[in-house]
């Protein structure tokens, strides 16, 4: 047969979950990992492990790929650009990428193509973020490295320029942000192929606690048709815009005075799309892998009235097996998604997704077992 | 963690699609394979090459692993004995397989519980054929080998004594059949626990062509509600009596006098459950995974009004990946399942999965895109 190969760097839950959804179409699937404990090595036949910052080690990974895609926007910008000189497909391609790379670089397009964003600029010290927050409503002013930051890490709200010191220590580029008044926190999933096909998931709703994402509610509930719409399209432009092929989430904060603003940009499958696996027709992965492979893709649209999904994190004991005996007993519906990893408390460990007709009794469902898997419920 | 590692004997596309569905459990999988490109060693990460009838091969691939379970019914039964000699879970146990691998011992088994079975008996040689044949209603009568069959293979259906030589040839026993006058074929799927949980799927019709399944409707349209019920029950009874773990197919004829009659017992997924990966809330792959660790069991019920499975077999030339560009273009919902085995004629090296809410649509879509992929439908 004539099945391509898909080259997948970066070995955590995300490939993990791609694979998965890369099964049944039968495609090969070729993982670089950084240990082969990670979370896909497990469960992946044919594994590279290798550091993705090397330039020849992606080269010799790459050799006998039809395709590249990543489980993280780590790797570096020229790395992507010299393999597309040697003729192998990268997608996202490097100009698509770096948005999702450096933040500085993606405010300044979503400002050239009109995309709505809280107030920012990139600052140059602390005396910069007082100059950028007289420039506003004062502060508190958020402010975030350009690089390398996800899941709360690189962020930082301060209350002074006293305060406003250690963002600037790494030696990186500082962007400073308004801190939004926001009602909640909504995603706008979309995946896009390289011939310009598209198609929207319905927009989400996403809980963060303590900076890192904890329940989604798809889709988002009581959300106005109207801004709903308006989001799926933000997004879809975006994902045109900045030629994204591949999975696109886009982080919104819904504001109280009912607009939507762009947070964050993400180019692969995201915490936010999860629920797509159990919820949806076709899920974020087996879209994500059509997209890369320029197939024609599935229909985004939701499978029950309400779909939730929580994330699993490491608790206090590292036995999260011997819940499942609970939990599946209690809620024969129940889809669990664990990832392989070692328990450490506060750490993404899996997740559990719910579906039905009434919300309440779907949310409950899911916070009960995700709560009895992390051990912060006994009963 | 403490997750468990499920050892898998036998590399086909059952132990590829289990893997699929055993990765959000976050089990650990190891593959016993013949070759390393048999269509789950492809996907799975811990596989180890070797033959299945050799004891020693079996016992170090059974070192590490917590249970062990099946591709297939071919392991010998004194094998299966000595691995839980030596102290291996090993699900569906032997007493249980013996009645999937000996259709004599299953016809005895399921006489003295008092299910029904077309009428039946060991014949000795082709005169012996011409005696079964001549208590009953005469010719045609069905003879089978009571090891090795399957598809179609190992069974021969003869109009007279002077026909009925060559089964004996094997030198194995030959069980004799009546030719049953059946209105069609059914299927009843259920999964059972070491600790007694059973669950049904709704009865299937399984329709085949020359002796191999090709399409299944789940569930099985205008069937009698009790006739329905009356097989579920005699599926769990049986999983029941003959202490089945895992999944149980009961393949049945329906007859014209509105009986139904058990046809063949399969103890592992079967083709007639493909339907379930989406078209049931818990998959018969994910159930038989949560059978043989002993977890309880999932919802086995319908996503949908109606499911249907068509196999996809190997047609005329080798290029089935093309065939996606039309199949998934012209149906967004469609489902493919590729075993990422080399096409020959009549392989099984696939299927697709439709549903949706209309009979006539969802099995229109489902014979296309089969169609398509092996190139008998160029449209």
């Amino acid at each position: 047969m004539t099945f391509p190969v898909v080259g997948m760097v970066g070995g955590g839950q995300l490939a993990r979950m791609t694979h998965e959804a890369g099964i049944p179409l039968g495609i090969r699937f070729k993982l670089l990992s950084d240990t082969p404990q990670d979370s896909a090595a497990q469960v992946v036949g044919d594994v590279v492990v290798g550091d993705y910052r090397d330039l020849e080690t992606l080269r010799a990974f790459a050799r006998g790929c039809d395709v590249i895609t990543f489980d993280h926007e780590h790797v570096p910008t020229e790395h992507l650009r010299a393999l597309e000189a040697d003729g192998i497909p990268v997608r996202p391609g490097p100009d698509a990428l770096v948005h999702a790379q450096d933040k500085g670089v993606m405010r300044a397009k979503l400002d050239a193509i009109g995309v709505p964003c809280p107030r920012h600029r990139i600052v140059a010290d602390p005396q910069d973020v007082a100059a950028f927050a007289a420039e506003g409503e004062g502060f508190p002013v958020v402010l975030k490295t350009v690089r390398g930051g996800y899941d709360g890490k690189g962020v930082w709200v301060v209350d002074s320029a006293e305060e406003a010191a250690e963002p600037f220590r790494a030696g990186v580029p500082v962007l400073a942000e308004e801190k939004v008044d926001f009602v909640r926190e909504l995603a706008a999933n979309v995946v896009r192929s390289p011939h310009g096909q598209a198609v929207a998931y319905p927009v989400v709703e996403s809980r963060q606690v303590n900076g890192v994402c904890d329940t989604v509610i798809a889709p988002a509930p009581g959300l106005d048709e109207t801004l709903a719409l308006r989001a799926e399209e933000m997004a879809l432009n975006i994902a045109k815009e900045l030629g994204v092929v591949g999975h696109l989430a886009v982080e919104l904060f819904q504001t109280r005075d009912g607009r939507v603003l762009v947070n964050e940009l993400a180019m692969r499958p995201h915490n936010s799309g999860h629920w797509s696996q159990d919820g949806a027709i076709t899920s974020q992965f087996a879209n994500h892998v059509r997209a890369v492979l320029d197939l024609p893709l599935g229909d985004p649209r939701p499978r029950a009235p309400w779909t939730v999904m929580v994330n699993v994190l490491g608790g206090d004991y590292p036995d999260m097996y011997s819940a499942y005996l609970h939990c599946m007993a209690r809620d024969p519906q129940l889809k669990i998604h664990m990832y392989g990893k070692d328990v450490k408390p506060g750490r993404k460990v899996g997740h559990v997704n719910t579906y039905g007709d009434d919300l309440d009794d779907v949310l409950e469902r899911a916070r009960h077992a995700a709560g009895y898997l992390r051990g912060t419920i006994t009963e």
